[in-house]
């Protein structure tokens, strides 16, 4: 049965308040969903290509451990790396043969840090922990009818369409901040980014927290000096919501 | 600034469609977010106690890595012990004085599992890494302007009340096959329990997942006995849900 009923609440356009979070690119929640995506896809593609089918696994849950650093105006060292711990379940073998699962979860994370964070070395600066159990028995077993496609947990997808101007200024900032064009003019900008708006009737307040990274950073005063610059850039990308009638393009696709 | 709001949406007792799942105090999530926050409990309390105020610490991640078992009717044992990764920051020294945080941490899991799983022995059948790094430098300093209450983290908090109908019934039916009553009439049954109600208009499906442990069920038969019964309590129980008119208690309410 399908059923399709209308949006019930009142759209987040229309309300007094609007709070708004992006947890950028570096942030540690955001690495960890996407070594464990990656990871994942990894693994089906190892599936699809040795079985003709993807097998049973749950890899939506890992932990990231903080490692040490020792840093001083100019430069710094890690002196201990962070720990990505992997788990939880993969099926590792099937048909009598072994599927080196914990070397595939491995090399993925490897390549997504190499794609996505300039200054972590992935062999260096990362320790790997694979905790991979076999699948559970009763949940493995759903895959075994050819031509069923089962979902492996109970799951549900909620999406909506489209953002509000609120949303979109976040996600462009974030998304801004951390691309390619901006990051070669400011290099001294690091990739864990939290970009937060409140939204009080007509009034937005933006928050980013974005690291400074002590290898491009001399002194106190270069410091603020470039925090002053990264303000004036974020005010003038800011006002592109600001100068926008709040309402019409949102109101118009309804 | 407090500001007060209809709350702008259609309820969901007059909405057609709804989804419940409740995940029971034996499931692996439940087992990390209450572990998680035994830990924090316990260690705000030492901070108390030594330093006179809470020191800054982010005890909200855990993970859980499943072990192996040998299982057979009539009885199995742990072969493998799960693994409770504790993540990620604590304060661990102030005014020169140490606090052994990793002691208190496992301290505090232990006696979590020994006050609410039946069949766990946090000696011998769970093992603990404990993973935490030392509070964030920029975050601990929150935490020293005496006085001042401080959140530390961007963190919000959203409740709602009353329960609906479906809501009520997914909570109690957990409660209910998790309470020692039931337990010392069904000791056959295990603590990692899931509730999940699919609403349609005044029609009521309950799923439940509860496992049924090795040590109490004797053949396949004494399974699907087992099982019979059980389902004839919650259907049982959930006549409760249908004898009562919907929408009555709830409407008033408002």
């Amino acid at each position: 049965m399908i059923m399709v009923d209308l949006y019930p609440g009142v759209p987040i356009v229309d309300q007094r308040l609007e709070i708004v979070e992006r947890k950028g690119r570096g942030h540690p929640d955001t690495l960890c969903d996407s070594l464990m995506e990656a990871i994942s896809v990894a693994l089906s593609q190892t599936y699809l290509k040795e079985f003709g089918t993807i097998l049973h696994h749950n890899i939506d849950k890992g932990l990231l451990s903080a490692g040490s650093v020792s840093k001083h105006f100019g430069g710094g060292e890690v002196l201990q790396p962070i720990e990505l711990t992997i788990g939880d379940r993969a099926t590792r073998q099937s048909g009598g043969r072994n599927i080196p699962i914990a070397d595939i979860a491995i090399d993925a994370a490897r390549s997504w840090f190499e794609k996505n964070m300039r200054y972590v070395d992935p062999h260096r600066n990362v320790s790997y922990r694979v905790m991979l159990a076999p699948g559970s028995e009763e949940l493995t077993n759903i895959f075994s009818f050819p031509g069923i496609k089962a979902a492996n947990d109970t799951s549900a997808t909620v999406g909506y369409y489209p953002l509000s101007p609120t949303e979109k200024i976040v996600l462009s900032l974030e998304r801004y901040l951390n691309s390619k064009e901006f990051k070669s003019v400011h290099p001294e900008t690091g990739e864990d980014i939290k970009v937060m708006a409140l939204r009080r009737e007509k009034n937005l307040d933006l928050t980013v927290a974005m690291p400074l990274l002590c290898r491009d950073i001399l002194s106190e005063d270069d410091y603020f000096n470039c925090k002053d610059i990264l303000v004036r850039e974020m005010t003038k990308f800011g006002a592109s919501w600001e100068s926008r009638p709040y309402e019409t393009e949102w109101c118009r696709a309804r």
